[in-house]
């Protein structure tokens, strides 16, 4: 069996991470670079992280999909709310069998990309870590790092146990999840209060958890998540004790500004449809009324105004 | 009959604009000042109203309630974070029949203070008003100013009856309201939304209703101010209509700060408690869980943290 051969679309800190740490432990990976595609083709990739700091000193870099080759795994790092350039960036890269794996989240990615690729091989990867693009090439991993790697169809399930298997080789902590759903929802449990909340009320998840009365609340949105998702009928249902699990484990962690709070501050639009309003729509179509989810989009919705820059 | 002694306690946006109203009417007004005592003894009371500007020279101020006279009628116009003040304040004002009326937001005000005084004539008044103390001895009220009168007790609706009709001859726009509870309700089906909401989001009723997404979700609060109102059996029920009128006045209104609000950004302790959590118990206790309200609340309790100077 030929090795994998991978691509890499939207290097930042989660697609240069996952990237350069299969690049480093030998694997074929093309990277497409947006801003700092100069500045890496000259100076190479940084990655520092707890599990070792390396520099890619040759990284096979692209500036357009149109330049790159086809490839068997295609990792798509990029923010949600750029999903609509996928339809002009994946073509070229795509062979009958290439896998897609959409490092992202939120909820109803997939079904949105096959409306243009009707067949194609699709997986979730769902990155529990704390990793930016600190400047031009340069990728900053602080904390966690595990990849919860799910396949959308039964076709897809075979090429994603051996990217999981490349993964696990390069050193990173993979997990391959039975069922596409239950990853996804179960991702939310932790995204869906602590994102909305740090940027509604201008905080860290530490603050969110410390004081009494916002620790209720994360626990009541987490309740309508557990809800919602269970009622859609997911495979694997959430339990409460996942819910005191993750709030135990926000308790632990250092004050962390999560991905939608790092977006509000930077002017880059908030992933507010994938991570609220497609959850929403679909717990509601399972007869659910997620009422305080539905309040924290609102209120996003109004801090989103003119805040892109 | 005699004419009606009136006390004022609080005498600042509210109570000082009241009071102004009826003490220029000729009404017997004794006024509690607090910072501002020594500048209303030497230059008055100035209001500036679009029912017209006028001055007191002299006007009856007190320092402390200890060195004023009893007399028929108190109106409370202090924020409720300082109700506990009236267990001292009152005493020496109180006659067997006088009549307290609470200008003040919220649900549960007059049963707590029932507790320290049992046997205390009571009566809500509810102020539609947008008026505020804009420096030491003077009050600048820009718009509006119905004031809804509701007695708390049957033995209190004639002197409510008496003082409606002074406020009449003083200029005054007064509705004596047949119930209290009802009355109190209505009342927060404005405030709960537009209160708390400017505060989270830092912006004002006219920003709320003009964004689609606000707009809807202040309809959703109104909506659950009603249900749980109407749940608690209250003698003159929410309808629909009312709420589409008051959204309907807001989208007219000019751009305002509700109360708490400027509270929050003048660093001033925000009535929380009676605004948001006591209608929650009460209507919790009546089988109805608030659950957008309840969010909002503790979203509340967060922006407190530290912002009292």
């Amino acid at each position: 069996m030929n090795k994998l051969h991978y691509a890499v679309i939207g290097s930042g800190g989660i697609g240069g991470f996952y990237g350069g740490f299969l690049a480093k432990a030998g694997k074929q990976v093309d990277f497409l670079f947006h801003s700092d595609y100069e500045h890496v083709v000259q100076h190479g990739l940084q990655i520092d992280s707890p599990l070792g700091d390396f520099h890619l000193p040759q990284v096979s870099a692209f500036h357009s999909t149109q330049d790159m080759p086809p490839c068997d795994v295609i990792l798509v790092g990029l923010k949600t709310t750029n999903n609509h350039l996928l339809k002009t960036l994946l073509p070229p890269l795509l062979k009958p069998e290439t896998l897609v794996i959409l490092i992202q989240n939120g909820f109803g990615l997939e079904e949105d990309l096959l409306k243009e690729f009707p067949s194609l091989n699709l997986a979730a990867g769902l990155a529990f870590i704390c990793s930016q693009k600190s400047s031009d090439g340069h990728i900053t991993h602080l904390d966690y790092g595990k990849l919860t790697l799910a396949a959308y169809n039964q076709l897809a399930e075979p090429i994603v146990a051996r990217v999981a298997e490349d993964m696990r080789q390069a050193g990173l902590e993979v997990e391959h999840a039975p069922d596409l759903a239950s990853a996804r929802w179960k991702k939310l449990v932790w995204n869906v209060p602590f994102n909305g909340s740090t940027v509604v009320l201008d905080t860290t998840t530490k603050q969110l958890v410390d004081n009494p009365d916002t620790y209720q609340l994360m626990y009541d949105l987490m309740k309508e998540v557990m809800t919602g998702a269970n009622a859609c009928g997911i495979k694997y249902p959430i339990e409460e004790s996942f819910i005191q699990a993750m709030l135990e484990m926000t308790k632990k962690m250092t004050p962390y500004s999560p991905s939608m709070k790092l977006d509000y501050d930077n002017h880059r639009p908030m992933e507010i449809d994938y991570i609220y309003t497609r959850p929403l729509q679909t717990a509601q179509q399972a007869g659910v009324d997620m009422k305080k989810i539905a309040m924290l989009e609102k209120l996003l919705r109004f801090k989103a105004i003119g805040t892109v820059k």
